[in-house]
């Protein structure tokens, strides 16, 4: 597998002809080639280092192979991509360490303090943001810390619904260990299918269910923590007066304070239905202030996402789902998860409240749609790549007041920067009383420096974010490619906060150099 | 008004000859005194800080005359009251500052810095941790930053249903500007009548209707703090991922870390119907686990309590509101607020549930009692220290499958510590899905020495909690008192990552010195 795609190559696809029909009418056709087997430069670790790392965790868990790194260098950012596709892995780590459980973390912690080693916590690898780039410049090494190994649902609480899950456990693989005990996380970001339980609480990751679930770090009642200065166990209730809450200090930490080995989150009873539907609306303004009526008057489905008119015409239109030939506005996605006498009551209720709105119900086949490709996107993005078309999404969230400029300012930031021929599509995937997300695609011609290009059109956007007064990220994280604009959100004294956090827990700065604190 | 006593001189009411007879048959009756006026040592302010106060926030808004010293001293404890009936006021400030806004704040701290004051920011004064006892040694003095001039309502936003409140706002007076717009904050603490904004968000208070507006640390939105270093603005969405949530380090930071100068809260429309009732269950097990099943299954009332079968027969027990005369067992109450539409269906929904589960409806007159006397408690406490009844309160939470046991503990702890007579009486107040509070109340006859009394029960509480790994408040804050559990609880990292933050926003640790941080 190249290091430059997405997920399972057996799930790679080449487009329908319609579809490449499409992308020559728009963009033209400039097929761009892969370089293969991009070469690495050697490990900078030692015999020594690596006996010393083998001598921690086993010597099959210390991989210094080429395909092993490459596969852990980077994350899947459109510019990692891109790299990778022009044969650049200078990010590579020089060795990836497979701990088995939290005193491995810890003993290898220990271990890179002493040698210097920047370490840099893998779980599914699929950072947006430039998360898996730590700075070299310092360290006699980078390691990568995979958590492959950690796999265990290490404790299950029927009574009061919660679990403990080790942080290496993918998305379906934690799904499958609670599903055994008739329950669910109920967490699925379009990553899902790689990412890991670690990365969801590290980074603040937020699923397509969020209406009904709850964000990721809202699930969160625990967790345990290695660091270069010991270990943390927090959370102890389900609510709590005692202090600040140093949960929130970890959640969203990316890696930079703390290596997260064991996560405690709130669990629901596996869903008996599940019901998925579509809803148009003459517009994206008439949709997003429907979702604002259900949020406030406590009436979310589990599922609420809302295509602005360009992406409804572009990505979702089975044009028999919005309601025929010729029809036109937003599509609306409600999915409804429970007990079946919970779904039907819920469904009502919101049946009928946007019927009242002013919206039309279009039936389960647009919902079914969106469901069976819910996780297909990043499979999409690597056949455009290959003709030479630029694919990238950002994201931000909101108060609902702001929902209108922020969506004209940053869609118009994208398209001036990006020029012609691109296109630049929205969604809303995420509802709360007081305001949403909004979840920007872009596609556009690659020009003879995609990066560069891509580049300019990011920073237009993230300015036009922050100047809006909306967050840099609602569930993409910080990494490296936002640290400036988490410097703008929170201000020089927030920036000191967190400096000094990050030294008092990781004084010699091993943890994720470069990443998140600016 | 002596500093003793809670509240409005004009609400202060004898007992009913009828009480006085059960606290004469239970405890015997052995009145105390209480010290008229008690002496307090002169300011160690000299007029030269006094004036350099005087000109960052006017003449008028500095006060050293005894009576206000004497009412911004301590907080509202049982040993707070106790220390001041027997005319000990030696943690009295020097001086109490009444600041207009937020750059006088941030002045009156610049100043605090310059001259080594110790500052302890006062809202409604109601805490009953300690956390208005400030350390005085090594400092020059301590000024008690008085909030009560900031009380303006600065923003409302309709559309995204947020509001901006100044710290210095009590309950009702916040309530009475959301009221104006047709909205409501619904945050109902039993201190709610004196307390403030500033002080709920400081302390990460929760109140009576908790299961339907949330605790108060999750109305929050957005704070803005006055910090010796400067001023920080966080909160800019509905919910991010922009690297760690700062706001939960200032939310309980109980003025060790800035003083919070403006919160942004989630605000609901005025509900047009407010609906409480009682149900009667055979024990306390049975209520808690009907508790637990509507929790799980997204069926909260607005407000949700139960009384064990001690505090059902001692504090509510109108004997009709049960079941009549020789009824046994525990009273539920329900209340529902909201449309009216809203609150027939949930109010069915919950009818059904709370009946399936052998449940007995006992009607809206146990409720509109309830709801009547909610903000009483503090009163009838003065009046029992009169007696020379020792009365506290103390509270934790625990998940689901651990109730019974912290319930046991901590009861047995409070009943072995205080011996014969004493009474110790328990309800859960706050619920959640993975588990709920535990509120307990004690009374019992004064020792000659009433502090070493409590004192020792309250060890041997919060031991009990801790050892049954519950927390050691869920919603009265750490301050003083409960400073060497919430290190247990946290850690020994967890406390120095505490110092570190403080250490970086209040090096010369001007800021409630003692308070809080371990």
């Amino acid at each position: 597998m190249h290091p430059s795609r997405w997920g399972d190559p057996a799930r790679a696809a080449a487009l329908p002809e319609s579809t490449r029909g499409l992308i020559e009418l728009v963009f033209g056709l400039d097929e761009r080639p892969v370089a293969a087997d991009p070469a690495l430069a050697p490990s900078a670790l030692g015999p020594d280092l690596l006996d010393g790392l083998a001598a921690l965790v086993g010597g099959d868990h210390v991989r210094t192979d080429d395909q092993t790194r490459r596969l852990r260098t980077r994350g899947k950012s459109t510019p990692d991509l891109l790299r990778a596709r022009a044969g650049d892995l200078s990010d590579a780590p020089d060795a990836v360490v497979r701990p088995g459980d939290h005193d491995e973390v810890a003993a290898v912690l220990a271990f890179a303090v002493e040698h210097r080693l920047a370490v840099v916590p893998f779980g599914g690898g699929t950072s947006v943001t430039g998360g898996l780039v730590a700075r070299r410049q310092g360290f006699a090494g980078v390691v990568s810390l995979d958590l492959v190994r950690m796999k265990r649902l290490l404790a299950v609480d029927h009574v009061s619904m919660i679990a403990t899950l080790e942080p290496g456990l993918r998305g379906p693989e934690a799904e499958a260990l609670l599903a055994a005990e008739g329950l669910t996380l109920g967490h699925y970001p379009q990553s899902w299918e790689h990412a890991t339980i670690g990365g969801f609480a590290a980074t603040r990751s937020s699923g397509q269910s969020s209406a009904g679930y709850g964000r990721f770090d809202s699930l969160v009642v625990g967790l345990r923590v290695a660091t270069p200065r010991g270990p943390l166990e927090l959370g102890t209730a389900p609510a709590s007066a005692a202090g600040p809450d140093l949960r929130q200090l970890f959640l969203g930490s990316e890696g930079t304070l703390g290596v997260i080995t064991a996560v405690t989150v709130r669990v629901r009873r596996l869903p008996a239905v599940k019901v998925y539907e579509g809803w148009r609306w003459p517009s994206f303004g008439a949709g997003t202030a429907a979702m604002r009526t259900l949020a406030q008057s406590g009436l979310l489905p589990t599922v609420l996402r809302l295509s602005d008119e360009s992406e409804t015409a572009v990505n979702l239109a089975d044009p028999a789902a919005i309601g025929g030939e010729g029809a036109t506005g937003c599509l609306m996605i409600t999915g409804f998860e429970g007990t079946s006498a919970a779904v039907e009551a819920k469904r009502a209720a919101v049946t009928a409240l946007l019927t009242d709105l002013g919206g039309t119900a279009v039936g389960e086949a647009a919902g079914e749609k969106w469901a069976h490709g819910r996780f297909d996107a990043p499979y999409l993005r690597d056949s455009l790549l290959d003709l030479g078309v630029l694919v990238e999404t950002l994201e931000t969230a909101t108060f609902w007041s702001n929902v209108e400029r922020a969506y004209a300012d940053v869609k118009a930031a994208l398209a001036e920067s990006l020029g012609d021929p691109s296109i630049v599509l929205c969604h809303v995937s995420h509802v709360y009383e007081t305001g949403c997300s909004l979840y920007f695609t872009v596609a556009a011609r690659e020009s003879a420096d995609p990066l560069a290009q891509w580049g300019s059109a990011k920073r237009a956007a993230s300015d036009a974010i922050v100047t809006a007064g909306a967050t840099i990220t609602h569930h993409h994280a910080i990494g490296t490619d936002h640290k400036p604009w988490l410097a703008q959100e929170i201000g020089p004294l927030g920036v000191s906060v967190l400096r000094a956090v990050k030294a008092d827990l990781d004084p010699t700065g091993i943890l994720n150099p470069g990443v998140l604190v600016p």
